[in-house]
């Protein structure tokens, strides 16, 4: 089949072929991009994430159905680490959302986390640009951790909630550096816990503290398992983006094209080295740096200054 | 003073100096670090991850006494995510550590991550070399968070310390993958909770699905604030040392330096094509991706391309 055409036409196996084929970064991957960046229609991107606990699959799978009953189509992107000891509770929480397996629109798709970071924001960039080709309404990008790397990721999506909830002990402290600042919107989920309300005035504390005279995002308290707040919480995205000046939306979406493009730009230029380079030079070069002979940063301009040959 | 000669002689002030200088990435770094290179010993490195609220400063700060106790002098680095949010609460944790503050024989330091996780790994590096050259006999790499970057770095000590505790809720779910793969030893903290024995099965079960016929690390009981597990936890760390083979050392030094090495060169490769390419050339291409003229990979490679002619 026309792969890009189908997916134009929102053919959920060319999707997830599609998506396949860009994670594995399988020869037609390449020219597959071209066409979807050629014809892409903009979606509303909507990241989540918080820590594992807080109720984060609950709550998109709640999102889903709130969005679903607007006639929104949904796409989602749950990014997960992939590794033998987490594999089977990660595939729990996937199974949270499978409610909504059997309807046609909503479509859900894992990427898995090998190796570096730079692989995975790129291959989640180019899963948010099919979808978004293949005229889904809202594509949502979820994350297991809140691990830098899950950071980088989420910051695709022009709307980020960072979920928190008193049930895991979560302290504003387990929050790294870049997840606080990021967040467009605060959802606190299992809002019914007594310590709910200590945790919604540490983390306004918190956002006052670090926020001085900027604007604070939106604190919405939900109870995804029982469906409380979903309703508010959609109208409070809703609000928020739709409160953006237009300038204010181009200006994220250069952001995000600019952090891609860097992104794709810095994996290239390490693929070219290590295309041009053999094995065994680096090797050589291990072997010097071990036997000091040579210090770790002059053995890579030697390396780099390769390149700059013809 | 002569930087490099006041390091190898052990002086501290000299030491932070030179840490600042590589954090900073100065002028003089270069030539420094390839002073240090040329010269160094090597410690025992020890890196030491888990959960916020692990209890792994306290856990450094009583490793620590029983180190000193022994007479070894020990270098810390404590890798912290800089951020206005959590700025407050990490202060908070390295202060536990404070009671060696002024031993002469210990040194600590904090590294904060700025930027992406590429720089970090270097100046870390680079930093327990630095230590490695004053004659420190053991380093400390303490990370705030088990984030993939915390992970990365972390990757960089010799034996790995995987903290965990029923105290937080922890999850093994919660661990990120390649958390558990790369423990050398888990620590079982604040051991004296009933939970404890309940995540220790956990953890066993876990370990037995994952590594199936691999050897399973030590895990060991500790309850660092009352000292508790403290002398058994050093014994065990010294067991597993001394019963490597010293190919395998070798093998695990050598892992090392490539991905410093790697790491490097991506860096500096991307750094060149930074000075090389003006921004308002990047700028122009987000225009053409923007306005979909271009695919962010075909932009990439033009970009790219720009450096392979003279």
């Amino acid at each position: 089949m026309d792969l890009i055409k189908e997916i134009f036409r929102g053919n959920p196996r060319a999707v997830g072929r599609a998506i396949s084929l860009v994670e594995n970064d399988g020869v037609g991957a390449r020219p597959l991009m071209k066409g979807i960046f050629a014809g892409r229609k903009d979606a509303l991107v909507l990241g989540i994430t918080g820590t594992p606990g807080s109720g984060k699959s609950t709550l998109a799978d709640k999102l889903i159905g709130q969005f679903r009953r607007k006639n929104k189509k949904i796409g989602v992107v749950a990014v997960d680490p992939s590794s033998p000891f987490t594999g089977g509770a990660v595939l729990g929480d996937r199974i949270r959302m499978m409610g909504h397996s059997t309807d046609p629109g909503v479509f859900i798709r894992s990427m898995a986390t090998r190796g570096h970071l730079g692989g995975l924001a790129k291959s989640t960039g180019d899963a948010i640009a099919i979808l978004e080709a293949a005229g889904y309404d809202i594509v949502l990008v979820e994350t297991v951790g809140v691990g830098q790397d899950e950071v980088e990721v989420v910051k695709l999506a022009e709307f980020i909630l960072v979920v928190l909830t008193p049930a895991t002990g979560d302290e504003i402290q387990a929050f790294k550096a870049g997840i606080m600042e990021i967040a467009d919107l605060f959802v606190l989920n299992k809002s019914d816990l007594p310590a709910a309300e200590k945790l919604e005035v540490e983390l306004r504390a918190v956002l006052d503290l670090g926020l001085k005279d900027q604007p604070r995002p939106p604190v919405v308290k939900t109870s995804a398992i029982e469906g409380k707040g979903i309703e508010h919480l959609v109208r409070e995205i809703q609000n928020v983006v739709s409160a953006r000046s237009s300038s204010d939306r181009e200006l994220r979406r250069r952001k995000l094209l600019s952090w891609m493009l860097r992104d794709i730009a810095r994996e290239k230029m390490f693929d070219w080295l290590s295309r041009k380079v053999p094995k065994s030079e680096f090797e050589r070069y291990i072997d010097k740096i071990a036997n000091r002979k040579i210090d770790p940063y002059s053995a890579a301009d030697e390396i780099i200054a390769r390149l700059k040959k013809p």
